[in-house]
């Protein structure tokens, strides 16, 4: 008996069952458009998704999760995973269940079934929103994970992926997010021209990093840190025109959207046209280039510095 | 016939032969330690493989590539990799070959066996090391292929393993670094506490990254930044004590070993307790904590900057 009277939950033990088949389809893109639902494995990961599914009630909203499944044991080892989800259909599973929903070899011992979160891209920028990462044509799930992990450090108010980027939901993809799926919206399948005008409807500055871009990014973060660590100075060299007629450089410290193209060929022509700037980071040594994570990394956090987030 | 009169060396199509076994061996830690050999897989390790080659040659060196077999389909689509190997032995080989010395799926028809390059610590810091990057017990490979390339792309001199981190040779590890492995000093194996010694010896500030940290990365940055961009007002301020008393901060321009730990635990307290400086990559968004991989590139970008490498 359970402490309000009621028998405990019957604990799931067949893994050919119907319902842990649904879940363990959810591993595949279909089912996740079909149903609009995806799955977070892991503590770590289902701990986050429950943190956001009780802030979204807090605040009107339906939730994310939609149902937990774990086992005894993970439940006793991390009481406080049940505490979470007080309000969440909480299922007891064996091992060999939460096994054959799960994609990872080790989920230890739960998961959650969540709901896949509609972020409207209008809503996202009509909010004021100060720095976007955008990713086109990222295919690796593990770069788009930690490009949004990236991102969600920085304090970046949304993430985008253009329509033919990874799908941000796969099981590998979520778990590179570390849980930072849940902390930011994330807004998909976005058309590339549309995204453009709608930033520039708000008024964002749009940076492409790209390797070969003209402008150094060394060079905007130094110009950034001199206009807020001297800013007399600055003014005064603004006041005599110290720049070169011309030159017009981006302001880190200004609305921005960030683009992180294809990790083989990088932003297309056609994409870099339609940047405001073209963004190189800089390599120091003898790397040929960033890894596109880390390129994201290093712009974010510029731009994080200079908006003084 | 070739060009030079003799017969083409005959196409190895054994996929069970003990040679191709050997090869194959070597994704394993014990063949490795015995050999002292390591592979690299695929087109982009093997070039920068056979470019490191020919510079340890032709700056006196023995060399790093020991032997390259490839498939004939995959030197007829990258002829220039048979021309950097023109001084080292060349094999052809099938597909099957190919596959069964390899750990990747598709290692796109060529490897290389390399030698472990072993680099004495003394010699990397007397010769000027400016930026050493050190992992402590980072035992993901990806993690440390990703902290080499950061790396590799900061400019540091050199790169340090602890001796009970990941083994930098494992085949996972060697293609997440994507070819930076052979393009600086790699140092593995090193004792903690002699480690310690070696940079005090050497007069390397010993900075931790450390999400408690009592340092924020971002001061660091702006003081540095202050200093470069505005000398006389830095000096000024220098000379009239600004600085409260007591409050020394690194220099983030003065020479530099970062500390990395593990992926789990980070730092142990006596490892921190060691360093001279406890730093904190400031989390602006709701991110719990840094990938290690991106708390190191942050840190090493930061370093790099200040020091314009």
């Amino acid at each position: 008996m359970s402490i309000d009277g009621r028998p405990p939950a019957p604990l799931m033990s067949n893994p050919r069952a119907d319902r842990v088949r649904d879940v363990a389809k959810l591993a595949g893109r279909p089912a996740r458009l079909k149903t609009g639902r995806f799955v977070a494995e892991g503590p770590q990961s289902v701990r986050e998704a429950l943190l956001s599914h009780r802030a979204d009630i807090e605040s009107g909203g339906t939730g994310v999760v939609l149902e937990v499944f774990a086992t005894d044991a993970c439940l006793d080892r991390l009481p406080e995973l049940a505490e979470l989800a007080a309000d969440v259909p909480l299922r007891r599973a064996t091992d060999e269940v939460i096994g054959a929903m799960a994609t990872t070899i080790s989920p230890q011992g739960i998961v959650a079934v969540c709901r896949i979160a509609e972020y409207d891209l209008d809503d996202v920028l009509s909010s004021g929103a100060q720095l976007i990462a955008v990713m086109c044509e990222v295919r690796d799930p593990g770069n788009a994970g930690t490009i949004l992990r990236a991102a969600d450090s920085a304090g970046a108010d949304a993430v985008v992926l253009t329509a033919s980027s990874v799908d941000i939901h796969n099981p590998k993809a979520v778990r590179s997010t570390a849980g930072s799926l849940f902390h930011l919206p994330v807004v998909t399948g976005v058309d590339f021209d549309f995204l453009m005008s709608a930033f520039r409807a708000h008024g964002l500055t749009v940076l492409a990093a790209d390797g070969y871009g003209n402008v150094d990014l060394d060079r905007l973060q130094d110009e950034s840190a001199f206009r807020r660590l001297a800013p007399q100075q600055a003014q005064a060299d603004d006041d005599e025109g110290a720049a070169a007629p011309g030159s017009s450089q981006p302001r880190l410290e200004n609305p921005t959207a960030w683009l992180f193209g294809n990790e083989a060929q990088g932003l297309s022509d056609g994409q870099l046209a339609d940047a405001d700037y073209r963004v190189a980071v800089p390599v120091y040594g003898r790397a040929e280039s960033l890894n596109v994570g880390t390129a994201a990394t290093v712009c974010l956090y510029a731009s994080a510095r200079a908006q003084n987030r």
